[in-house]
């Protein structure tokens, strides 16, 4: 909160400037106090409820204690509207409840994108890099922090693939701002629309997101970077040890580029077809920028797509379920996942046929466990039922179907804007409060890979002893 | 054929009583040419490969010769719209695409809704009961022709099954034709309703299905025995062993009538906090019948649900995608694997905790095995993709979301109506005939349990030797 105090003061915006440092002091203050009440060196006695309990709890909380600056700088002045819109920065969905941000105080602003930067890469790595200085162990919360089932699983200490990580994110954060500088974009929205983008959050300072450059170098720069951030960063660590090669043999890395390019023809080809836009160059540049910021979950337009032909639309809702490669800053169900989901469906074709025969499940050169299969299995069937009983509740406000529905599946798959109500150029803003905490739990929740917020719900876990 | 061409004579129709006979001799002949040419006592020689072939085609000829009344007759000219109703009539699904069924001759009507009857019970009995006459032995059949994994697997001789479950369902269909004659209705809308009914189909003689009664009474008679036909019929035989109490204590029984009265009494309260109906009989009865006919996607209506508040309307969705009980002539995934797949996403969260605990899936007291998991995991997961590409495909159609949405699960899940422009006073005659021809096909895939229609699509299927 020090770092959006600063951003304020540059700009003279001495009451914002304030109520951060205001912010700041408590939140360091209480910081301290839990470091020190928690017993530093008995990481051994931490039971895996406990690692799922204070992963749970500390989205939960961290969301809370966010949304302070908004309410006291008055910018949301809205209690459940402050929540939803923290919510949405960490868990960098970029669902937002603002219809007009233009007019706000850079340093909210600032703070507003900044969430989006901390929680990105928050999944993978700050909580591994900070839990442990509170005394906690950090390969138990991996179990609940790793999003997906990550192929090469990092296997080094956590406190060497935190620092490793830390740096790809930090060489691609440097890289994407020095690249929007180049362009011509001032250092304050170039640093907001990198961190959006590493992040794969979707906040913007302007109310047209990347529509308001109207240049094709931003949108191609931050485009391929949001595909980018889309991949499994354990994959970068290649480049690191000179087999970049290897990259392209990851059998994930491979659909997601396959998705990525039959969505972006196909919309390439309906848009041509009904002329929307002047040329191969724009519509090819326009498809390719929605659907890389749909699939990777970010969330940034340049266009409103809601006014596309109803084919694409219904490819972009399917991108939003299939999301990012495991081990992204992306959300969604993981490409991963979707992999194994059709091959459990082949197999299941194959065995009507052959029934006595043995087919097990590869991934690459990998056989899957039946028991890694019956969780992904459990994992999709999860997601689509809480998809479908949240859109169920929804229902029960004043809107439209599609407009429920991808309501839920933006917050649930951490993306942010959907259809209709919730369009490329509306806000969540209209939705009632406990609708607003409703989405704000999903964002969590599907940030955290559902489980570990599910279990928090379960009367199981609060059994003191099994 | 020669039943409706006697309908016909009786009402004196005898254009249409000499297009039926002109159907019925080519028919017969080719029967009798093709039990002539079937080696007859070869069975043991039939493959799997042969068995999912006999069955997957047979439904598709079966809907093309059942087409030709509709066509010579001039009742629907054209090819794609009589197939259409012809597969939607053998397959139980009741989707039309006439919007004007009250001046059709009374044989055409007749035939229309027999089909529903020929269908209802073919993918348990009738296929089970010819097929073998043409020299191919049924065991291998019945694993295409189950509807859902049986808890009680039928385990007599085929012909012995098809005898019980024929007797059951003449029981079922005199039982109630008396009660619709003894309230008034006419000898011949009592058949057809009966067919309609029994058969879980929902092709009507008039244009506002059982809403042209007017009658309480007829609603809770139908109501009742659609409920009854969504259940698995082999339970029915513990009747007839005099061990009736066995029913309730089956599990899918259990659950399908839960799942029936939660959403009768959820809709009930909506509709009576919008007052939509004259007091709480009237709205139990109207909510009762709507959900009976749905989740037994039997696919009548008294009333337009279209008009629905959203949840009501959420509500059905989910019934259709649930659907009736294995082993019923009701559509849809089958209330056993919603069971099932909710204990595996149930389990996955207490593997969560407990990763090492050994928890198997428990129905009732039978454990299912990993490989029946799997199966019910890659089916539910097919279901969902069948209907997510089918839409995508439908989306080129000039329809809306939900439309399309709800026009693929009408269809795959053998319901009928759907929603918005194929909603409960609408038809399916505005698309395309390659949509309806899709259409046509996913109401064959969803009633043959998918795989079956799937499989002649592979090219594994077609490889000569494996």
């Amino acid at each position: 909160m020090l770092l959006p105090a600063a951003v304020s003061a540059v700009y003279r915006e001495w009451d914002v400037f304030r109520a951060f440092l205001l912010c700041a002091l408590p939140v360091l203050a209480a910081g301290l106090i839990v470091m020190r009440m928690t017993p530093s060196q008995r990481s051994e006695d931490l039971r895996m409820r406990d690692g799922f309990f204070i992963v749970g709890v500390s989205w939960l909380v961290m969301s809370l204690v966010g949304a302070i600056p908004f309410m006291i700088t008055g910018a949301i002045p809205n209690f459940a509207d402050a929540y939803f819109e923290t919510a949405s920065g960490f868990t960098t969905t970029g669902s937002t409840i603002l219809s007009e941000i233009e007019h706000l105080p850079k340093g909210i602003l600032f703070w507003r994108s900044f969430t989006h930067w901390l929680g990105g890469m928050g999944v993978l790595v700050l909580t591994i890099a900070i839990l442990p200085k509170l005394g906690i162990g950090g390969q138990k919360i991996m179990r609940a922090e790793t999003t997906g089932p990550t192929m090469d699983k990092i296997s080094f200490t956590v406190n060497d693939t935190a620092r490793t990580l830390y740096m790809i994110y930090l060489v691609f954060t440097v890289l994407e701002t020095v690249l929007l500088c180049l362009g011509g974009m001032s250092l304050f929205d170039s640093l907001v629309h990198t961190f959006g983008t590493v992040g794969t959050g979707g906040y913007s300072s302007y109310n047209a997101s990347i529509g308001a450059f109207h240049s094709g170098y931003f949108e191609w720069v931050i485009g391929i970077f949001m595909m980018v951030c889309g991949v499994n960063f354990s994959l970068y660590s290649n480049v690191y040890r000179r087999t970049p090669g290897k990259i392209f043999r990851d059998p994930e890395f491979r659909v997601y580029l396959g998705i990525m390019g039959g969505a972006t023809l196909f919309i390439t080809c309906m848009l041509m077809a009904h002329r929307y836009y002047n040329g191969l160059a724009d519509t090819l540049r326009t498809a390719f920028f929605q659907v890389s910021s749909i699939m990777t979950t970010t969330g940034y337009g340049t266009v409103d797509f809601d006014l596309w032909p109803l084919p694409c639309r219904f490819v972009l809702f399917l991108l939003m379920l299939i999301g990012g490669c495991a081990g992204s800053t992306g959300g969604g169900m993981k490409v991963i996942r979707i992999i194994l989901t059709l091959k459990l469906v082949k197999r299941g074709i194959f065995r009507k046929l052959h029934p006595n025969a043995v087919s097990p499940i590869k991934v690459g050169d990998t056989i899957m466990s039946a028991e890694t299969m019956s969780g992904v299995a459990g994992f999709v069937m999860l997601y689509l039922f809480t998809t479908l009983i949240s859109t169920l509740v929804l229902c029960l406000e004043k809107v439209s179907l599609v407009t429920a529905l991808s309501s839920v599946v933006a917050c649930l798959s951490n993306i942010g804007p959907g259809f209709e109500a919730v369009g490329a150029t509306q806000n969540f803003g209209f939705y009632s409060a406990p609708a607003k905490m409703l989405l704000s739990l999903l964002m969590i929740a599907g940030r955290l890979e559902l489980f570990t917020v599910i279990l928090l719900f379960t009367p199981a876990f609060w059994n003191k002893k099994k």
